[in-house]
């Protein structure tokens, strides 16, 4: 198995995703990884080659770089040459690091979208209290989506859910103003009567509110409220934990009971990072793209390698292909 | 200045609300409060009548009644009839802490809108980190909002956090999934065209992740999304201290070392607390509709009658319509 890395996207670029890439290298023996970027650069840290090499390229995207025409300008760019790596056949997936945007951009006019699928979905993994995790899609691919987008959501969620993290019949729940059948915009209500009939197991509506709690495993909503909901639930967390901060170091006395707590709540904080639970995957491409946190350390970097491996070798893509067929067939006989 | 309360609304009516409506009698001199619901338990806990009168009611709206159908069906209910007491002239302003919707359904159906409001706004003031708070609007009243509906929430939530909550020029910020102008979904697209060119301190669009660190004072957005943000902050507020708690609770020593600091966490909880802010105003009726929050204790409810005492004293309900109809003569001009 061949897997294309991007070695400049991201915070910690080129150091920490060419140490995450030797150490996946060194676990996994059946994969072959393919780090594009600057050479020198990547070499700095490349302390073994056992199943690595370097493609070499200059060109870079930046995160404040307009997605789609950076895609479409720099052609050398190393997430744009990861991409084009795929869609050559001579890597089976890719993953980055960077500009989420353009990532996308590049799964769709460099890899693109299997047949049948009208628009793709990003896909992270995010925690729960239990420590189960649930995916949620789409946080932003396809801000606009109609009801058959999310339908399709729910059947590629379940499918990732199922075959990559082992989760058997996955509850698939819409992200809801309320549990009630009847709630919701207009988007929602016909999303559900087309979930209601859909080969999943669908649990029907869930609220925002029980995200963290697990309500479901797979959690299907338009992009445009699944990056609000992903984006308050980042902020929420992080100003806790600064307030928490504050609170735990103003007297001596909170300073010394915070210092005995001091593991338990690194811990605490650990739990609620989803980088522990791999990339995002922008799911309905033709083969796995995997964007990788922006602040990515070489342990994320890993688990997002693993996440594609397991992609790849479970053919998530060509199951999606023939789930969305079948569920054209059963449309078209109606 | 009258006030009319559902003292039979919320998880601790008719306690908390009669409790919190002595005290906000007995500390603000010019006001006289109609407690309206079934007189032999409001009694039980009313001490004293001074400004306080009782009327009488044995019917109720429950947390499980369907909003609409209830408000036309039980027109006796004791939310209803505060509502009626408004439209009857026999008092300025009411307060629930009893079934959202249907307070909504009461307020535009019993007390109306404003001529010239499309879609009145849910709208209540959540916790930042540094105090201060914002203005979050709309959370649910309208979940198929327009572009129009939100220059309108824009107009409203600023008189509303000027006047009430005296903050000079308040900054209105649009809900988006990035900051840039061109980024988000159809609606948030043509919103941010209107605002631009309304009479409002409009700073563009906030990001989610930023809410909680004061990223503007007034954030618009529609019902749909609004209600997702709201109870996601929640949600993930609620794990993140049953977590902590978790951590704290899970040795001997760490037991030790939260005892130390229960004051302190105490205190952090209290600050994300936003009953602390008083109740969600439903802005784009006739007079002040408040909803406080469904677990109100007496401190809740009295600031829920602080907050409508200022919202009657600022004519917030008088000055929307004429900037509203302000801005109507602009469109129509151009």
């Amino acid at each position: 198995m061949k897997i294309a890395i991007d070695a400049m996207g991201g915070d910690n670029a080129p150091k920490e995703i060419v140490l995450g890439a030797m150490k996946a290298a060194a676990e996994f023996k059946d994969i072959h990884i393919t780090l594009v970027g600057d050479e020198s650069k990547i070499k700095e840290y490349l302390t073994s080659n056992e199943r690595i090499e370097i493609l070499h390229t200059d060109e870079v995207i930046t995160p404040d770089d307009e997605p789609v025409r950076a895609v479409r300008r720099k052609k050398n760019a190393s997430m744009v040459l990861a991409a084009q790596l795929v869609s050559d056949g001579k890597a089976d997936a890719c993953i980055s690091a960077g500009n989420t945007g353009a990532l996308m951009a590049a799964g769709l006019f460099v890899v693109g979208r299997i047949e049948g699928i009208e628009r793709p979905a990003l896909s992270p993994t995010l925690p729960t209290i239990g420590g189960e995790g649930f995916l949620l899609l789409d946080v932003g691919a396809n801000v606009d989506a109609k009801p058959e987008h999310l339908l399709q959501y729910a059947i590629m969620g379940s499918i990732y859910t199922e075959k990559v993290r082992g989760v058997s019949n996955p509850r698939v729940g819409l992200l809801n103003i309320g549990t009630e059948e009847k709630k919701g915009n207009e988007l929602a209500k016909n999303t559900f009567d087309l979930l209601k009939n859909a080969d999943i197991n669908f649990i029907g509506n869930v609220e925002a509110r029980d995200l963290l709690e697990g309500a479901a495993d797979v959690v299907v909503t338009d992009g445009f409220t699944g990056n609000m909901v992903l984006k308050t639930i980042e902020g929420t967390a992080v100003s806790v934990f600064k307030m928490l901060k504050t609170a735990l170091t103003s007297s001596f006395k909170t300073k010394l009971a915070a210092a005995a707590l001091k593991p338990d709540l690194y811990q605490l904080k650990s739990k609620l990072d989803y980088s522990e639970y791999g990339g995002a995957g922008l799911f309905g491409l033709k083969a796995p793209v995997i964007k990788a946190h922006g602040s990515s350390d070489a342990t994320a970097l890993f688990s997002a390698v693993r996440q594609t491996r397991d992609m790849v070798e479970n053919n998530v893509a060509q199951t999606i292909k023939e789930a969305v067929e079948k569920e054209a067939e059963k449309t078209a006989i109606k």
